[in-house]
């Protein structure tokens, strides 16, 4: 179907109908390589745009939150979106899901966000299915719990109590798939409230701001500081006409620029919180990993009515056991029961039990601290490395986590050097996609690359690094 | 906030808002107690009442479907939502999610859908699961394929076209957690296609529906008769102005009344579908278990880009294990990839790759021969039972699978034998909760009680069958 844009005055003939089978973002894609549609183009607001093609408004929402991704437009909070200027050239097949990246193997893979799983305990993994099978009774097989089963949601209670300082009971608890379903979960609750959008840092990982977009809800930015998240900015946004609903905080260690939130914020965020109903969601997503001092405890012990935690398995064993946990305030425990019930039931009984067994034994403890050592002696040869070659990083990033970010000089363009590293198969990620205007918004953003030094294995950790500094030294020479 | 239903002409004042953590269900339902709102008041429609409210239409449309499954209002296809008769009692506390029945342990359980638990073949699995930690690669540990582990995938179509006739391909097939979750998924991805609406048989299970009523589309009914679903029904249901985009169809063994699709009907559904370009849902939920003859192969093999074949490990296996898995037309393919990959991402890869070990090894198929012999026999006590006292009951819905119903004389009251076996801890589930229109509906309707015999552990199966058999002859004399 040829249509015409008549919302926005734009007289363009967008070749696309629903149940083709062809994606409206490939359409939008295909128009702006053809050039029918010029860099600085606005293009219709979502609404208008779906009133026109008469298909759901998520779907030119998830299509706007692709294309946006992939560089085709750009959005900025407030302001209508835009065709962006293709100033590099376009891969011929742009990524359908751009992370993880798929179907591409890095020789030396330095992506964030990823932890060494040939560290995966396997025999103690084995041995917990076993002590798990032997225990378990039919009824635990059948239909069960759909915030999880009662035994490992006892056992996060006390794990998350003991390591990360959670104010955890077993009831509040709930067991998802992985921190996208847990996320993409909450904001379906928060969207069934009323809720129109939910705050992120800025910046922050672009994917759990798609899954939020896939949910039906807006994401607005909040800047970040060498403090963490600027809550006088989040102050700001909320005393504003479209106030969101709820603020995704990386607070023990900002995710990709790796402050720890300072306890003066701490306190400010919980009492702006507390004064205007806003919902704090925690991600912890790394908060086991931290080298230089003691763990920072949980921001949701100050505030466990106000505040989501939000953990997960993806770093401390494996992205690909879809393992996570939430401990929610009193009045999510229903509405999340609900909503999981209408998602998947439950998480498989099996995997829920063995890894309480995991937890139960004391091994997942030692897995995680064995992991600690690694990933500390890690981070010190990438600091040593970014040294030796000149490049700047925050001493303040590097205290925690599985990543780094190298901060690029005002000359040097992250895609250059983005480019270069492909070429030498090196999997890194730029810091430009964490920014929500995209690197190229209103304010000028350090340009920098995230270096994940968990990821590859042993071996190849080294050489892989070798392999980043000669990119690096080459760029900055 | 009181509100007035100035859309529908009422003057009603609703005590809610949106954000208090009450939800609008229980409000309605106060509401109804109270008798502030009368039997036979129409309800404004979901979009009125969202539009009032100010809250999304789906929180309207749950609410509406919780309330009708519980029995508080009538919904009819085309009629407005009514305020029910509430001529029993109602539970003080109703159930938030009435299937399956949780929290309550019945002595004896003969809920239908659910296998007997203590056949779960825990050695194998276990065996299973060492050659699956065994062979894992680490890059299998990371993120993975949203449709599923290459692996899985590869047996899965192996196992379907050899048991079932599916026509698979590895690459078309999707592994997902659980029936639900696969017609969630699918439901919101033809709902963002610009489907309104999806059309099951009349009868069929209700919490089925229900997973498509979350997903945002209205529901309709399809009658079915001995020879299954009334195609020719369909066809006129299709030819109206407000056609639904699929059809859900129980082709092996229909539920709950167990007619198996005639092949002349097999033949006229798929030239109907071809010819409307309406997709098929064939839901196999226990195609494996014929008794008399051979396994009725999968519709599926007629037109596989016309038809999604869905099955399940919850029959077979365990529903604990939420595991099942979808064989795709083409065109679907990529869409259900992107829908799985903002659920979840993908299924848990460990138990992924242990259930293709399981199935590799041939043990998943014994242990569905152990399950056949053993269901059989106890088909063949249930029906000597159901004979002796005097219970009728379809002699083609026998033939397969793991339920039967007993249908009940004219002035036998369905609510009265449930009753009665409640009081006995008896679990069995009426055949009025399946009829789209409610048991009271405009056609007259047969009452019946739909006994799962595969629930109970063996030893407990005799008991829990002589309990049955006491409360119908009670009622039966």
């Amino acid at each position: 179907m040829a249509i015409e844009w008549t919302s926005s005055g734009l007289d363009l003939h967008l070749d696309w109908a629903r149940g083709t089978g062809q994606g409206l973002a490939d359409a939008i894609r295909q128009a702006v390589r053809d050039g029918r549609l010029a860099a600085g183009t606005r293009l219709p607001s979502t609404r208008a745009l779906a009133a026109d093609l008469d298909v759901a408004r998520g779907t030119v929402t998830r299509a706007y939150a692709e294309l946006t991704a992939e560089g085709y437009l750009r959005s900025r909070q407030g302001a209508p979106t835009v065709v962006a200027e293709l100033s590099q050239p376009l891969p011929e097949t742009p990524p359908q899901r751009p992370w993880p990246p798929m179907g591409h193997e890095w020789r030396w893979n330095l992506l964030p966000g990823r932890p060494d799983t040939t560290l995966f305990p396997s025999t103690n993994w084995l041995a917990a299915t076993r002590r798990a099978l032997a225990g378990m009774t039919a009824a635990d097989l059948n239909y069960g719990n759909a915030l999880g089963h009662a035994g490992l949601r006892a056992e996060l209670a006390d794990y998350l109590g003991r390591v990360r300082g959670v104010a955890a009971v077993p009831d509040r608890v709930a067991v998802c798939s992985g921190y996208s379903q847990a996320l993409g979960l909450l904001a379906g609750v928060l969207r069934a409230e009323g809720a129109r959008s939910i705050a992120f840092e800025d910046p922050s990982l672009p994917e759990c701001r798609q899954v939020v977009i896939a949910a039906g809800l807006d994401v607005v930015g909040v800047p970040v500081d060498e403090r963490g998240l600027r809550v006088d900015a989040l102050a700001a946004l909320l005393a504003g006409p479209d106030a969101p609903a709820a603020v995704v905080v990386t607070a023990a260690h900002q995710y990709p620029l790796g402050a720890t939130l300072h306890p003066h914020r701490r306190a400010e965020l919980v009492e702006l919180a507390r004064a205007t109903g806003t919902l704090v969601i925690e991600d912890d997503y790394d908060g086991e990993f931290r080298f230089d001092r003691q763990p920072v405890g949980a921001l949701q012990a100050m505030a466990p009515d106000l505040v989501v935690y939000a953990g997960t398995a993806s770093k401390t064993l494996a992205p690909g056991l879809r393992l996570s946990w939430l401990v929610l305030p009193e009045r999510l425990i229903e509405p999340m029961r609900t909503a999981k019930f209408f998602a998947d039931r439950h998480n498989g009984v099996i995997e829920q039990l063995t890894f309480a067994q995991l937890l139960r034994s004391g091994h997942y403890d030692q897995h995680v601290r064995r992991c600690r050592t690694r990933y500390r002696r890690r981070r010190d040869r990438v600091v040593d490395t970014l040294t030796a070659v000149g490049a700047r990083f925050d001493p303040a990033g590097i205290a925690a986590g599985l990543h780094v970010v190298a901060l690029l000089g005002d000359g040097v363009p992250e895609p250059a050097v983005l480019a270069r590293a492909a070429r030498r198969s090196i999997g890194v990620e730029g810091l430009g996609r964490c920014w929500l205007g995209g690197a190229d918004g209103d304010r000028p953003h350090p340009a920098g690359i995230v270096i994940g030094y968990a990821a590859p294995p042993e071996h190849a950790f080294g050489p892989a690094l070798r392999a980043l500094a000669d990119v690096l030294s080459e760029e900055m020479s």
